[in-house]
């Protein structure tokens, strides 16, 4: 609860972080360096971070001492990946804007109060309690600037966004001796003008209070006497754009909230307030075509307007649709899907190093690792396998992200198992099967205490 | 909970609505009206309001109906009134920028996580259902912005503070038949410069909530590579102004979360956390001095460093005493006591009407009655005794306030039932009993599970 409620207020302007990467290229010694080469270059920062001051950060680890692991993200993947990691072999540095992982199946019944934030916010410490015991561990609260592969470091900086009083953002450096970027994606506006300064996404912990707060902002505010019947009826009007499983939970909930709660403490509005959801082709579009037409039956049975169209433009109270419909709103939820994290964006200064292919995902091998820098890897919603691998691109789903992070962190075990844990040891260790993917079927809620479940295995693996 | 959140941020901004008193002058026909004159006005109001749309708000009501009593506030004092009146006779119309009651004497342990904020939290409408489910009953997200004694109404304007895409603040209206002033006071800062902007008040959720995230916040940034020890040492100094209770309860709480939390979960910056309890006189002073001498015991035992002195000013980072030394903090609560509510201001508009006594206090008779207006109570932190009753100044205690709105639930009860509801009803109804107060005794704890309870009985009554 206290990680939420504290990353409620830091996670809010991270997006805008991309100006602070202008230093990287300045790190950017060798782009095609040898192996050789970056051994070199490793050792020379090391003796470097012998003398005292040297180094602003956490040095390079001496050969004696624990690996490193540098974990990019507290999502699915990185917090499994922490979870799982040998803390005997290696000490484990997350760094994240965020210092608690987000349970996303249950973000959208946080909305309105069927679950508490708290229960589906698990902190790091909690998940990897070494980061906070262990001498050479850390959670590190602060953002990745920049990536230096050649000298095995990554720049970083305090994130302090919103906080008054607070000081002026620190910026240091992390030796890895493995990388992992699990920095996730971010919600995909479409380039539609507007989305972002009016409407939630609904990503995040403070996401979900935001919806709550305006919620019930507007049914206290929809009560004033002398307010208007249009007024009324805009100000209670949920619009949620995106018929995936997050819009069609969320719009189940918020249904469910109007009949359990609404009719009974705000009935002085209680039928002003309703629900549509806008989707430009068929909600639910992965599941079979028999549980597609059951929620379509549902969500209408619980009142949900259903709207095929395409969002032109956001304005503040209202939005436009391709046809020209104005729908105005007193709460707009936007959940369309993900594309890239401007958290991941460091990466994309590597892209001569590292092949990063459609949607801005970091291109991976069959072992996740990203090929052409050393000991760097790859996983969850940040990450897709190269075309070179044959794999197809895997959705970007809890399952996935989760069953990569556990697989990587028992490749890492094995290679500091085998002696490989250091950054630039020989290469000559087997890193074990390659990562397969089975699909074990989707759910999805659709209010009224029912749900779909969707057990047909994805052709994908 | 979700009261709590929301409020957080629709209470921050409330200070600053003292601007919005200017029109009040314009409402103001005859300062020294005799009742008469007042009845005739009223009666005009409401045959204006006869006409339809001639009235933007809740009209005067009319003898059949239910008489409305309108309650300014949400706090001790009108939580308890709104609780107690019989809603058979009057309909309940809260007027206040907080849709909840806060549990005042729990709110310290709210800020290291012993108690969830939702505890302490208590929405209007599970303390009076009324409010939700009677046709004529409501609360009004509003602040209240000017009183009109004659016509019996008051002027209001919903609140939405911080909201993005918020509606223009509303404009309306609300007759009263009576009203009821319980919209406490404020931490008083003593004019020293620069608290409202750098230090942490502790009367609210929201502030409760800023103090755990800024703590956390805190105990992350001093984790960061590289940050000197005197910087983690200033980061992680948590300073209390102030030792009343609330103050003393706080730094135990603290110095319990530092010795059960941090030394666990912050082991690498364990040893830098340190609290300082600033007090000008004597802590507790209002405790037996044996009671006061164990809470100082108690108080250093935990680690607390104990400072007599008198805060000068205030800056970012760091605060100046009388004697030009100066604290570097991390962390300011400032918790000295309280002054008047800027909520309350509009009645300062009404001061040739009601007497208004040292610290902006609104004077009221032996039986809670503002004298000079008719149909206008105050209780709790924002009233005060005339010196015309011989009664001596009440402590701005939950005790108190909580035993005023009892009391004048029942007279206002008894009213109702002696035929004198509405507005400007004859006179001659015995109002009972005068108000009497009689101190029950104190309790404050002090950290590692010990408290101190003072059952003296005080002189006041």
């Amino acid at each position: 609860m206290a990680a939420s409620s504290l990353l409620r207020s830091l996670t809010r302007r991270n997006c805008a972080a991309t100006d602070a990467f202008g230093h990287y290229q300045h790190h950017f010694r060798s782009p095609f360096s040898t192996a050789a080469a970056q051994a070199a270059a490793a050792a020379g920062a090391r003796d470097e971070a012998g003398t005292k001051g040297g180094f602003p950060g956490l040095r390079p680890t001496a050969k004696g001492q624990k690996a490193r692991v540098v974990v990019l993200g507290t999502g699915w993947a990185g917090s499994r990946l922490m979870k799982d990691i040998d803390t005997n072999g290696y000490d484990v540095v997350c760094v994240a804007p965020r210092n608690h992982m987000v349970f996303t199946p249950l973000l959208a019944s946080t909305c309105v109060g069927t679950l508490e934030f708290r229960s589906i916010a698990e902190p790091v410490a909690r998940i990897q309690p070494a980061v906070s015991k262990s001498p050479g561990s850390y959670f590190l609260l602060a953002r990745c600037t920049g990536v230096d592969p050649d000298n095995h470091t990554i720049d970083c900086e305090t994130v302090t966004d919103g906080e008054k009083d607070a000081l002026e953002p620190w910026k240091f450096k992390v030796a890895y001796d493995k990388l992992v970027f699990a920095c996730g994606a971010e919600a995909s506006t479409f380039g539609i003008r507007g989305v972002t300064d009016h409407a939630i996404f609904l990503r995040e912990v403070h996401h979900a209070q935001e919806i709550r707060r305006k919620l019930l902002l507007n049914l206290m505010l929809s009560q004033v006497p002398g307010i208007s019947e249009n007024e009324k009826r805009k100000l209670l009007h949920c619009v949620v754009v995106g018929g995936g499983p997050t819009g069609v939970e969320f719009s189940g909930e918020l249904s469910d909230f109007i009949v359990r709660d609404v009719k009974q403490r705000y009935s002085h509005v209680k039928d002003y307030i309703h629900v549509t959801l806008i989707e430009a082709n068929e909600i639910l579009s992965s599941f079979d075509v028999r549980l597609r037409q059951y929620a379509v039956d549902q969500l209408v049975k619980s009142g949900v307007r259903l709207v095929r169209g395409i969002v032109k433009d956001v304005q503040p109270n209202k939005l436009i649709l391709d046809n020209g419909e104005e729908v105005p709103y007193g709460l707009l939820v936007w959940s369309t899907g993900v594309g890239a994290s401007s958290f991941v964006s460091p990466c994309l200064f590597l892209s001569h190093l590292m092949e990063v292919f459609n949607g801005g995902r970091i291109g991976v091998d069959e072992w996740l690792r990203v090929p052409s820098v050393r000991d760097v890897y790859a996983i969850g919603d940040c990450s897709g396998f190269l075309e070179s691998t044959g794999k197809e691109v895997l959705p970007a789903l809890a399952q996935v992200a989760e069953r990569q992070g556990k697989y990587l962190a028992r490749l890492l075990n094995r290679v500091m198992e085998a002696g490989g844990g250091h950054a630039n040891s020989k290469a000559e260790i087997d890193v074990g099967p390659e990562f397969l993917y089975r699909h074990m079927g989707s759910m999805a809620t659709v209010g009224r205490g029912k749900a779909l479940v969707d057990l047909r295995q994805s052709k994908v693996g």
